[in-house]
């Protein structure tokens, strides 16, 4: 990890199955914070905590998070349940609660284990080291087939700067109702408006291109801590960010491309690259929508070549307008376990890229067979 | 049929199992035709041809249809099949090609067989019977469980009116790229204003209203004729306009409720309704987003509890801000083939009802394993 982190990860009970079901990653020093979250409009109570501290703002020591349930749809008692993890850990840490962020993932509307949790926070804070981001990054995981981790290390001056994401993938599985989460840490020392830009346009390129099943989840959450123990010379939005935006960039797409790898039942590897469009959002739009084409999806999964007629067909219902004529569809061999498509609708010079996965028997086998 | 209408299906050799693959609708008396058709920006020839001669508006006498390759994404090629279609039909019908309407369902992007069509249309014409549609019907399945028909018969004065429609469903199947061929007939006396007027309200109410799987066909195509042969006194839009508008709705809505009965794979046919939206097409954004979502879609095939998280997420996800509190989930017994649910966001007095099915195994089979 950067310097000045540390991390844990514990079994408290949640999960039957005894795996790890709670992580704490912590900061010696004080950190920033830069947030993303899900724009559903029905957002889990961890989420409605964060950004209430995210508001006032008062510098962040830990991160405490658990899986098996999303403490979604709770209403009041929910919330509570998210206030009183941040309370406990930061009574652990000696710090303010509103030093603490908080994140959950698994099944919605289910009754919130906090006794669970709360009594198992002193053992979580006792075994935190270095090393613990490896018992961290399985206590994030649900259905996830393996741990995702990317570091990226630059340097300003003499000043060595790392830059450590992991994520739980968006598995799209029962119970974890597809919850992306990503928590990055970094010991660089940059002021918040380059940390919220940077986070920003790197999540832009690479979380928001990702799609397996096209459903938005009510926790996905992306978290990033910069503690400044690197004591580089300040980055900000005009010295060095091209520098420190970049690791950060790599880190996210790693990571983005890690959790379509993993796409529940995935068996391929899927780049959309839309061509010759008016601007990005209509190229992205396009690109989407053929990503979340079950048709398309299912016709990758058998390398059918009917997936030509089907990229037409979704890229005509995209609501954008695309002459018959003007439209060229590639594609490298379709046998292959990677392979990139390329749409080009000739309207002008923008492009965008999507990466997602095929729909399989696996799929429906594990969203439906979860009990 | 309704008077003055006959119908009749051969096999052309399209499919290569010898099954029924080419239809034709004739009505003796020229008719006025009315006609709605998929929104996808890469549209099939013969909805390009149709539009045409709808445009020019010479009467309408018959409709041919053929199964197995779906003209579309052929260029002008295409085009110029689709075109060939209507001539040979009308030299042999001895009427103008402007006269007949085409539809196609299929593969997309394959080579289109227009000798084999061209050389069978003789003996279709043939063939023609009052009977013949029960052999039109089955011509116009393609991977169909069942044929489609439903009538409605009302009387003006003593003239006593029959519409009759039938449907291939959104089968959502290679080859057939979804669509959905929908053709009707009444002997209705009617002008050309109401008959487009209650065609778009019927198809609002009920095509538009379900979804299998979210894909739009390059093929959608309702076609509606009507040949005067009745002789009631004429319907406009304010004169017995009400009781031919409920006669076409109930046949638009039984034919869409047999299609998703018939979805690929589906088996459980399910009923979302949308209250207390700000207006109906926030209620009908709402209900749609929940019905396209594969975790919803997967969890209703599994009868599992988790579908309540996963309506509530689908919901918030649908753009529409949703208030949690406000948010009231109601289901009948998940374990039943025909399933109620009852979605309750409290914004406002307007409502929507989509039907849809589940997403099952054999969804993911039909579409990967064509070949």
């Amino acid at each position: 990890m950067p310097k000045g982190f540390s991390a844990n990860g514990i079994a408290c009970g949640i999960k039957k199955t005894g795996k790890l079901d709670l992580a704490l990653f912590y900061s010696g020093l004080t950190a920033k914070a830069s947030c993303m979250f899900t724009t559903n409009s029905i957002q889990a109570a961890p989420i409605q905590v964060d950004k209430r501290y995210l508001r006032s703002n008062k510098g962040f020591r830990a991160i405490i998070v658990n899986s098996g349930n999303a403490n979604a749809f709770l209403g009041k008692e929910g919330l509570g349940s998210a206030q009183e993890m941040t309370k406990v850990t930061a009574g652990e840490l000696r710090v303010m609660k509103e030093n603490i962020l908080v994140a959950s993932t698994g099944v919605i509307g289910k009754s919130f284990p906090i006794i669970k949790i709360k009594g198992a926070v002193p053992e979580l804070v006792q075994g935190l080291s270095c090393q613990g981001i490896d018992r961290a990054k399985r206590a994030i995981m649900t259905t996830d087939k393996f741990a995702k981790e990317f570091t990226a290390v630059f340097n300003i001056g003499k000043s060595k700067i790392t830059v450590c994401g992991i994520a739980k993938g968006a598995g799209m599985i029962a119970p974890n109702m597809a919850t992306m989460l990503v928590f990055i840490f970094t010991d660089a020392n940059i002021t918040q408006g380059a940390l919220d830009r940077a986070l920003k346009m790197a999540v832009d390129n690479s979380f928001n291109c990702i799609t397996v099943d096209g459903c938005m989840s009510t926790n996905d959450t992306v978290a990033l801590m910069a503690n400044h123990a690197a004591e580089n010379k300040m980055i900000d939005t005009h010295s060095h960010f091209a520098l420190f935006f970049q690791a950060l960039d790599a880190v996210c797409l790693e990571l983005a491309k890690m959790i379509v790898r993993d796409g529940e039942g995935a068996t391929k590897f899927i780049r959309i690259k839309v061509e010759g469009a008016k601007d990005y959002g209509e190229a992205k739009k396009i690109a989407l929508n053929i990503a979340n084409s079950n048709l398309f999806k299912t016709a990758m999964f058998a390398s059918s070549a009917n997936v030509l007629g089907r990229i037409a067909a979704a890229a005509g219902a995209s609501g954008i307008d695309i002459k018959e004529k003007d439209l060229k569809i590639k594609f490298t061999p379709l046998a292959e376990k990677e392979v990139d498509i390329s749409v080009f609708v000739g309207k002008g010079n923008s492009s965008a890229v999507i990466y997602t996965s095929d729909l399989t028997h696996e799929y429906v086998k594990i969203n439906a067979e979860y009990n």
